[in-house]
């Protein structure tokens, strides 16, 4: 079989290591240039095949394809963008397989989470019926971590880290201010439908006497008298009470914390995210000072602060990747096996995109103390390994040098535009 | 002469390098232990001398205090607390040189902002007149960067990477969604009147092209129209913008942007949430999508992203500050000489705390662009130098390791109790 070229895309929220996964991808690639001529990026993901908009990534350098490691966000792009079923929009996936026969594509890497296996998966099913197969790879990333199969997701790890750092950090400023200022500090983090990240501010702490005194997970139903009496007591009893709040903490109705939002004084709904209505929980009913900060993107570009385990994960499920497509693996994403705990032990095997595509893998109750506001030790002992190790960027005049890329289009062959 | 005590305050918000200085005082006492046999860290600060409850620092090994260094938070607690004028509140005054008479302390190191220099100035006035002089020393921290006579403020250098690093950060993340999500990106940050560090946000771009592509200043009216039209210039010119909020920005008459109502114990106003606010703003009159970040606590106690020259500076102080008690001088503040820019050069020398108590230094007009936007060529020279070089904590299992003292309570001398 003579070469063929590859087209990677990066799908969904970006994160602090998806583009070590795209340097493992592409440096691989590289080492197998009989097979892979090359690796075409998709400019903004997915939206880059559909309207013919390919990144040449064989016009960057060794160097700055080795920077990629080190380089937070999306280095080609990412997208928000779905693909429907075939049935519900043929002309999509015909497109995509219209360009990729123009140009010579016969592997298609994913990077993404699950939407995105489900995508890869049936661009796998369709490119075989279209007559044209396409070696179809998943590349696992959500800072969320809730994709099955896998033990965790890479993007995870360094959200982790950064959740627990900057929790333990700020809890050691409000301690040390408490007899005068404030008493409570709230923490908002990601997560949208689980508690992984919330979970991994469980870190920053070694006992219950330390802070976060209180985490609120979207898998437990807010209970304002449970949370408003532990509020009370670690204030009473510690000066001080540190909370973690995931953006999908919600009401036993399931209706968000977050949408409880108040009204300011010409009726409009105030906007923020749930960090200050719980704020405004304590203060109404406790009176306490408080303060809060809400992380948003900054937890998942810290790259500064990466996980080494998060980076070595993301890179390696890049080069996997392309290793199982060399032999002739299609349809699976490659996921991360523990191995054990302690030590820490993994290693990369393939999963099959059906079993991932669309499933979301909670927090386990287990995980989750009985009273409903702490981590367990179970839960310690999943999530310490995933945090391991500083990976630091190389700096210049004290800020992080990050790659810059050429990302130079390859010349659209087709006469055809599609508009998304 | 035989040797005194010493007593060390922290004072108002902490910094992710208060506790450098700190160090450099025990560390540079312990070296001069014929004159100081002991310091005497006040617990919550002044509090502590006023309530008798003093840290017996002799108790922490060299390691530990050594380790102070890479620490955040106050590590003896800090306080809000301040003294009024002798005339107001003479008790306070007696109380405090009742206390350092009763504890034979001769030295009173008070590290603090504006506020806490105007109190360590008052208490060598005030000793001297009540019989028992004592050597007052300022040592600066501000993360407001405020104080005059000083070059900069220990606090602010470290701060001001992380706005700069994680406005970087963030920058991509937004930058490689823009097409399918986010258009205005907004990060607020500390400064409630002073500019400063809202100005180092701009040290993450390199141009006008860069982000971030707007900050709103405390010194600069909010004119809406104005801010409208460049954000939306930026999002048709760039697809995104990324706007970097001063919690002090206000409009010309003077109000907050936000404004939470609630006082602290300075009577300063208490802000909090102008991100939200500036939100609102893109959303009714652009409609773009947004996400905001409110860094809060987290950027003065990042100590994990600490700068180099920040923590070497901070240490500076208190060291020079003992060695200058010793020589005999009083009420003054170590202050810090910039001798050149570039290479970044500087000396630390003695300034009268009469000309910093209760002064305020704004954000030179020259160091913002015409437009009110962005920072100038003169501020990128001022700033650069103070976030350079990392000063990495230690870690261990994928966490800083931070020190953790005795903070072993003075048996208290006197019969008298005294109520703050």
């Amino acid at each position: 079989m003579s070469a063929m070229n590859a087209f990677y895309a990066q799908s969904g929220g970006v994160t602090a290591v998806i583009n070590a996964s795209a340097c493992g991808v592409i440096e691989t690639a590289r080492k197998h240039k009989s097979k892979i001529a090359n690796v075409y990026a998709g400019r903004n993901g997915i939206i880059g095949a559909l309207t013919e908009d390919f990144i040449d990534t064989n016009r960057e350098s060794a160097r700055t394809i080795a920077a990629l490691r080190t380089m937070p966000g999306g280095a080609f792009g990412s997208a928000r963008y779905k693909l429907r079923s075939f049935d519900e929009n043929r002309a999509e996936y015909e497109r995509l397989i219209e360009v990729f026969k123009a140009h010579n594509i016969g592997y298609f890497f994913y990077n993404g989470g699950n939407d995105s296996m489900d995508t890869a998966h049936k661009v796998s099913l369709i490119s075989k019926k279209l007559g044209f197969p396409v070696t179809c790879l998943g590349i696992p990333k959500t800072v969320d971590n809730d994709l099955p199969v896998t033990d965790n997701c890479p993007g995870f790890g360094s959200v982790a880290k950064y959740v627990a750092v900057s929790t333990r950090e700020a809890a050691m400023d409000v301690k040390s201010m408490a007899r005068t200022s404030t008493k409570v500090f709230i923490l908002e983090v990601m997560g949208r439908h689980t508690g992984w990240i919330a979970a991994a501010g469980g870190l920053a702490g070694r006992s219950s006497a330390e802070a976060p005194h209180i985490i609120l997970f979207p898998e437990i139903a807010f209970n304002k008298r449970a949370f408003l009496r532990r509020v009370k007591e670690c204030v009473e009893k510690y000066e001080y009470c540190v909370i973690v709040v995931s953006e999908g903490a919600a009401y036993r109705n399931g209706q968000f914390l977050a949408e409880a939002g108040t009204r300011d004084a010409f009726g409009h709904a105030q906007l923020g995210g749930v960090a200050p209505v719980v704020a405004q929980i304590v203060r109404d009913n406790l009176g306490y000072k408080y303060h809060y900060a809400i992380a948003d993107y900054l937890q998942r570009s810290a790259r500064h602060i990466a996980s080494a385990v998060d980076v070595q994960q993301a890179y390696a499920v890049g080069r996997e990747a392309v290793k199982y497509a060399l032999q002739g693996k299609t349809a699976v994403m490659p996921v991360i096996k523990r191995l054990s705990d302690s030590p820490y032990k993994w290693r990369i095997e393939p999963a099959p995109l059906s079993r991932i595509a669309n499933k979301e893998k909670k927090l386990p109750r287990r995980y989750i103390t009985k009273d409903g506001f702490g981590i367990t030790a179970a839960a310690r002992r999943y999530l310490e390994p995933l945090i391991r190790g500083e990976d630091y960027p190389p700096y210049f005049n004290g800020l992080p040098k990050y790659a810059t890329l050429k990302n130079v289009s390859v010349k659209p062959l087709l006469k055809t535009k599609f508009v998304v």
